[in-house]
């Protein structure tokens, strides 16, 4: 049995009692078994508030920029450590790196931004003066200053540490504390990091507090100065914005949900170009890099009618190279899910899709892993499915949350974006195309729709960071089904934890209120 | 019995069947019946969406800029119509040019600002690109399109022309077609702004429609791609918010509520001052313009504690020579409430606020008004109020939407920003000082709670807005109780409108989908 995750909270680090087992997703061994019995979360809201917003606030922006910095390079140097533990969530040392080094890099982006553009001061100016009178004697502008409450933010369990710093660096950086409650499926990974962060004695204390297990009735303690920041399901999204504390206190709310995303091959690609390859190379790619348990992976490959067949063998037969197995052997291109829940669920997710489309390479049922056995471990095999109606409402709906991807054809460009816009609601989309002016009406046709829309072509392709990853100074979050919220994307992301105020006065005055009252 | 008032709905006028009678605020005599019986709310949001949105998305920001200028001229011609129906609802002619003429002025404002910064294209460039790239060969931008829903805009009785086109104009500059529900009280006068709307001939169908009455079901049937901007009472905010499929489809959903807005005398100004005399002429202007019935009126005065008897004797003093009667007689400084039923609502709420504080001046169940029956108009005498304990919690909690303030002391600085934020959230405040350095520093106190915060000297005073008037330019919302949105706030709010989108690509990619693909 596996010894009880800690969680961190008020400065102590504490177990919970009778917490769920929580197993190596590689060899089924129990690693930790977690719960946040015990856990008053009135309280832990509270001491955010009254412990760790003051002390965040007595410093400057500038200053948490540099807090930032020497954090990723605190972190930097437990690498192996968390590496090591990735693996037990299934990862190979390229995904492992994808989460970790991808999560302190966001520390590092987040506090060069902050430094370039924040100032060395509490409050931010957000914009210059504005006259409001003909004479010019009355002026307005906007300033903006950290909220006074706690950061909740609930993560999902296929990124637990770059999904956990890529909600943790804004709102450090606003100057407001977090309640980080990871999922529980990986919640070890999670707790390590936030050890190493605690331990460098960088934060000050209530800055950063770590809930394992359940978030329990923490919501209900939530007030006007609080903020929730979710990733996870549309469906969970959908139940905690009800939370009646959320409701009657305006609580800012955000979610990031999985999204149906889509990469388009462009009505100008022939099979054997150039684009041809970038569109299938990737398509493999978003497949099995973290066993397809991206929430910006392509689920629906869209292609011209008659490109399908060619798109459908030019996949088989990448992904009849693909080696599963367990992440540490040196063979190994793709690792395990997250855990047998999660298989099971991917499993379901494949037979629902299979109602309108049939598998075109893979079989959800067997596997046979490299150095594991399939039994114990969360190995799946990569499926590849084609849809011959892309009407149908399967591919457009239901997500498999694993390595797993629909084919689905369409007629001309305008039906292709009518395909896109069937996820109602998407975090990021592919265009691969060698015809500029093509790229761009789809791009404006997908737009309302999506977060981020990457246009791969081989001018871009060389140093193309790929359709998965978020980047800290780009929008991350999507319409509809995909949350309607926003991640990441620079200042944007630092001002969810700022309160907006619009000041009015004289010249003089505002320059006052600029300078502080020093 | 008076008229069935019609609404504007997929290019029709139609009245619903027996409808609730809305009467003159002054006289109690019936002017129209409101019922939206019969609507097909479904149908509505179908025609916003299918015939309004891409009408206006044919258009280029600078043309929908161009329209909003002509609007705005169209509607200045029928001013001395919409003054007249104006009296009806107990307002003043200066009450009724606030209404008429700030919400023409907010049409002009963003005609000037979409014509200034949002140029002619039919997609919205956000930022420069960012290089993702050492070589620079991979780069990222964020624009900003047109979303494809409905903005259902849910009106405050309060302004009925003001509040309406504060929420059409931003939308109807981001291309986004606007479905107004405006209150029943005084909808009538909302109709007949809307009546020449559409009788300008300037928008296209389906841009703008008028639902009189209840909204029905139309919230039942919004999607991904909508939104609702409420303006009303906190408690109605949350019921809406909670809405399924508001919940389920990620809906964008912004509220402004009535909020307990202060205004602070600062510590350093003595009777006799100028300073003294800006707080308590503000105090009466607040109290008595509209009948004190504005979102963002005083409802608090945090004086220092020594203050606190000169400043009721003088208000007092100044609210005794205030002429309470039908707003369209000359002596009249002061009209009627939008209803018998609203002055009831204030009523109550005067009585709440007496179990801890006193009336100083005032009698809120007795009036006697020029020119009108104190029975059948909807008067009430100007009613202040003096809390002796200043921590006691009605004057934090209770809302009297009437010309009705409470006086509370303040022992020092830090008690002025303490008792500023048990209001837990609110629109605006005003410091009146004439010490720079203490502004700056309430301010930056005050800021985490507020919207907006005037800072009213002997400087700014000659050319100042006031206290109350939201501007275009400025943000018009608040954290909390007052409902966590942000109505006005120039590019924001037209933002609010749009879908926000990174694009990822080559230098070459992203310049054709700035100029469009064509």
């Amino acid at each position: 049995m596996g010894t009880a995750l800690e969680s961190y909270a008020r400065g102590r680090w504490t177990a919970g009692a009778d917490g769920v087992p929580v197993v190596d997703a590689v060899t089924g061994e129990e690693i930790v078994s977690v719960s946040s019995a015990g856990l008053d979360m009135a309280a832990v809201a509270e001491h955010a508030r009254e412990v760790g917003g003051p002390a965040l606030r007595a410093t400057t922006f500038a200053q948490r920029a540099a807090l930032l910095k020497a954090l990723a390079g605190a972190l930097r140097e437990h690498r192996p450590e968390f590496y090591a533990l990735s693996h037990r969530t299934g990862a190979t040392l390229f995904d492992s790196k994808f989460d970790v080094d991808g999560g302190i890099g966001v520390l590092s982006a987040y506090a060069a931004l902050g430094a370039r553009e924040l100032g060395d001061d509490s409050v931010l100016v957000v914009d210059d003066p504005q006259s409001l009178s003909r004479a010019g004697g009355f002026v307005g502008q906007h300033l903006a200053v950290p909220r006074l409450g706690a950061a909740v933010q609930i993560n999902a369990y296929n990124f637990p540490v770059w999904g956990m710093l890529e909600k943790l660096a804004p709102a450090l950086l606003a100057g407001v504390p977090s309640i980080v409650k990871p999922a529980t499926p990986t919640a070890y990974l999670a707790e390590l990091v936030v050890r190493k962060i605690i331990e460098s004695g960088l934060l000050p204390e209530g800055a950063l507090q770590l809930v394992c297990g359940s978030a329990g009735d923490l919501l209900d303690h939530l007030g006007p100065q609080d903020s929730v920041a979710f990733t996870g399901s549309a469906a969970t999204a959908e139940r905690l914005r009800a939370t009646p504390a959320v409701l009657r206190e305006a609580v800012r709310f955000t979610a990031e949900a999985d999204s149906l995303n889509c990469s388009v091959l462009g009505e100008d690609v022939s099979p054997g170009s150039a684009e041809f390859g970038l569109f299938t190379d990737q398509l493999v790619t978003e497949m099995t890099v973290k066993a397809g348990q991206k929430c910006t992976a392509i689920r629906r490959a869209l292609v011209p009618e008659h490109l399908v067949d060619p798109v459908l063998e030019a996949v088989s037969a990448a992904l009849a190279k693909v080696v599963v197995g367990a992440p540490t052997s040196e063979s190994v291109t793709m690792g395990a899910l997250a855990g047998l829940a999660q298989r099971t669920d991917v499993r379901a997710a494949v037979e629902g899709l299979t109602r309108s489309a049939s598998i075109a390479f893979g079989d959800p049922n067997k596997v046979d892993p490299v150095d594991a056995d399939p039994e114990r471990g969360a190995f799946m095999a990569p499926v590849l499915l084609h849809a011959a109606d892309s009407e149908a409402p399967e591919a457009h709906s239901i997500e498999a949350f694993g390595p797993v991807s629909t084919v689905l054809g369409y007629r001309d460009t305008d039906h292709a974006v009518a395909l896109a816009a069937r996820g109602r609601g998407s975090l990021a989309a592919s265009l691969v195309t060698a015809d500029a002016e093509l790229a761009a009406r789809m791009v404006r046709g997908l737009a309302p729709w999506h977060g981020r829309v990457l246009v791969l072509d081989t001018d871009s392709a060389p140093e193309s960071t790929g359709h998965g990853p978020p980047l800290p100074g780009l929008l991350h979050g999507g319409p509809g089904r995909a949350g309607g919220g926003a991640e990441l994307g620079g200042l944007e992301s630092v001002h969810h934890h700022l309160q907006r105020i619009a000041v009015q006065g004289s010249p003089a005055a505002l320059a006052a209120v600029r300078g502080g009252g020093r």
